[in-house]
């Protein structure tokens, strides 16, 4: 396609785009197709001659648009905020356009220096000191991994320059909460570790935040038994709960048994914009790395991560490769990111986040996250005081665990009265929300946060809530 | 950013874009800069107030755009094409206006649906058998890893679920050609496997295809003293030479081994669209898993790298998570790419690559290919018959090999020269080569594919070469 084709394009589909964001509160928030609707109603083969821009629109229109479910809209609730800011679209835009491609510093100086300084753009908002040096990535499972490398890497020695892990005299352990993302296990089975060598350290009520004196036996036990604790992931935000461990104690217990730690805040570290949370977040300093996500609540599009390290030269130990045709005369002086994580080759990501934090500006966004934080305590404070609701954890930042108690009603019979009012809300297509377990039963998390959610859409859903919970009752 | 302001700001940036894009070839396409120069040109913290777009566009125009090396320059011969193809950098403008939320199958089912459509038409464009399933992943490196972790699962037994990687009793051994991606290597010492444990096959001359009987007594020796061979890592188009590995006999040597083969044809995947190319894949249904990446010489934008498994339930049991907040009554009868490998949230990543194929068309695609196929064979006869260069290795597909001889220079003054004359090349703004090492010795590529690269550019190309060697002679 040429330039001149492209313009024309690019301006209709950028009106698409206007039209859509304007429009997307008129559809349901979760879609209504069933499984294969979408590829049934699409050729099974690629077609041999061009087709034109309007059979493309058509089918976005007729398949694509309702067969999605909204994160945009403002009144979707479910998981955490996926916030696609139209200025960082943009930004993306350009990345697009101008085709540049990251695979060392001389093939693209500018996306490497960008990243650079983006990273220590969010590095300064979020009040992080200079020790810390970042890298965009996909996301925080991608993150955890890299990170339970790093550290694999660290307890054994480099294992990987010689035998590998399978050549590990004493096995290696890895300590993450209970109420840890699904990804940290994930991360250190991919990473070779075992289930059997993952602790999942109980959490303290109310708050569930990892319980560091559980930690501490479980890492005595195991050095005791010959195992080499080397790592602890420490969750700031958990997604059930919004948890925050208790990073000083970790970090001081990490210390003490030589492990690493890797603190995942990818949801919450957009908090550390507000000085008011830093408190939260209190011991970070000490951690090793630690990673947020731009593309949650900040509104970054996807594929947002950032990875920061206080140990580039670690980090760029495990991964680092040096082949020829990649060899240039400024290797050495500049930063080559692809030494610091898992893919070579990496497109502009920088600029989705340059382009948000310069067309927006801190100040409003700071503003966003405070009135999503003040929705959910306006929210908080309704349910507290309605009969038959419950919150089932302290409300620490834009998410509420809450659950509607019919009397007389518990166990399975309640867990089946949550689930039902849950997919009666999702159902009405007004709004969306996730059911999540919470010690084994059903609860529904309210996460607060879309770009477009005012009070009035928090206001809308508590009254469909109360009405779907009525209902179901 | 309200839909009225992107709606403006969109309209300027398809201009810029399209601007860009027709002006590329004006820029030299190696930048100039120097290290630290883009940084220093921008602040060193975000604005708290927002900045118009204006500003944005002047830094991009003053300090990005002389900050990049030009891939979609047609004159660019470096590394391999990396196309950033128009009509597909219209698709994922689309895919940042919906801001769909790929978590599940239920979260975005045309987001999952349109995966599994477009890595189907991929499929059959390349005349794979419906054996295959895909998925689309960011990169290479990212699908090497995927696929010898699946690798290390299934020759380990599953280790994972109970001691780990570091439990294992016999060593697992991995093999790849010596002249295969350093991604490779790169991979297997993530997966833990070890250095010590990875075998890099010599190759054979003058193909630089992997030597199988080298490789036969590799398997036999590592099972003789009790390693268990896990994988073997096939490159169809190595980086260097664009040597194909002898599929059938190293898939016919897994078989008898229980070993993994994956296919590595991460540039050289697209020459499956031409059926006269097929050959060179011959015995490809043998293997487990293939990568192959639209995004280098077919057109898609950075990031759209196919993996194709024949043994998804394999691929799921070794990446699957289950969290409750992300469990829907969908299960079990839809995909859930997030257990297809290392992400859990994805992008709409089909509509790049689904833009492409639409909006160009299937025969135009393939003409294209076949034009730079003709193009690497006329520049190969002209320096075939012309005094003093030589070609190093047979053109299969899109890229020479090749050196310019001085009289009475060898050794480490020959390896002067050629990175001489090419500096000279690359320095000139005029086009941009890739020096790489061949049995220690520097070559260098020309790389052709380039979107726009017509032959009046390769034949410019030629005589740049010429002027540069003849003057540093």
């Amino acid at each position: 396609m040429g330039p001149e084709e492209f313009r024309r394009a690019g301006h209709e589909l950028v009106d698409w785009v206007a039209d859509f964001r304007s429009g997307v509160a008129e559809h349901p928030v979760r879609s209504r197709v069933a499984p294969g609707d979408v590829a049934r109603a699409l050729p099974g083969a690629a077609p041999e001659q061009p087709e034109p821009l309007e059979a493309l629109i058509a089918d976005l229109e007729a398949v694509v648009v309702p067969g999605l479910t909204h994160v945009q809209h403002p009144s979707n609730f479910a998981w955490f905020p996926s916030n696609a800011s139209l200025a960082s679209v943009l930004g993306d835009l350009v990345a697009g356009g101008l085709g540049a491609l990251g695979l060392s510093w001389q093939s693209a100086p500018a996306l490497t220096e960008l990243e650079q300084v983006v990273c220590d753009w969010a590095r300064r908002l979020c009040g992080l000191s200079g020790a810390w040096q970042g890298t965009i990535g996909d996301g925080a499972s991608t993150a955890t991994l890299v990170a339970l490398l790093v550290a694999r890497e660290r307890a054994s020695g480099g294992s990987q320059r010689s035998g590998g892990l399978q050549a590990c005299p004493a096995p290696l352990t890895v300590y993450c909460s209970a109420d840890a993302h699904s990804s940290v296990t994930k991360a250190a089975l991919l990473a070779g570790y075992g289930v059997a060598n993952l602790r999942l350290v109980p959490v303290c009520q109310p708050g569930r935040e990892m319980d560091t004196r559980a930690l501490a036996s479980l890492l005595g036990a195991d050095q005791d038994a010959g195992r080499r604790p080397a790592a602890i992931v420490a969750t700031s935000g958990t997604t059930a709960t919004t948890a925050f461990d208790p990073l000083p104690e970790i970090c001081a217990l990490a210390k003490s048994y030589g492990a690493y730690v890797h603190v995942d805040a990818a949801m919450a570290g957009s908090a550390m914009l507000l000085p008011e949370c830093r408190h939260l977040f209190e011991g970070i300093e000490e951690a090793d790395s630690l990673c947020w996500n731009p593309h949650k609540w900040l509104g970054s599009i996807l594929e947002t991560s950032l990875l920061y390290t206080r140990d580039p030269a670690g980090l760029v130990g495990v991964m680092a490769t040096d082949p020829s045709y990649l060899r240039s005369s400024r290797d050495g002086t500049v930063v080559q990111y692809r030494d610091w994580g898992l893919p070579l080759g990496r497109r502009f990501r920088a600029l989705r986040l340059w382009a948000l934090l310069r067309l927006e500006g801190a100040e409003a966004i700071r503003a966003r996250l405070r009135r999503d934080l003040d929705n959910a305590q306006r929210l908080a404070a309704l349910v507290g005081r309605t009969a038959g609701w419950s919150l089932l954890s302290p409300v620490q930042l834009q998410t509420l665990c809450l659950r509607h108690h019919p009397q007389g009603c518990d166990g399975e019979a309640l867990d089946r009265h949550t689930l039902a009012w849950c997919e009666a809300v999702n159902a009405s297509g007004r709004a969306h929300l996730t059911p999540a377990l919470l010690d084994g039963r059903w609860m529904v998390r309210v996460s607060i946060g879309a770009e477009g959610t005012e009070w009035e859409h928090v206001e809308a859903l508590w009254a469909l809530m109360q009405a779907a919970a009525q209902a179901s009752s």
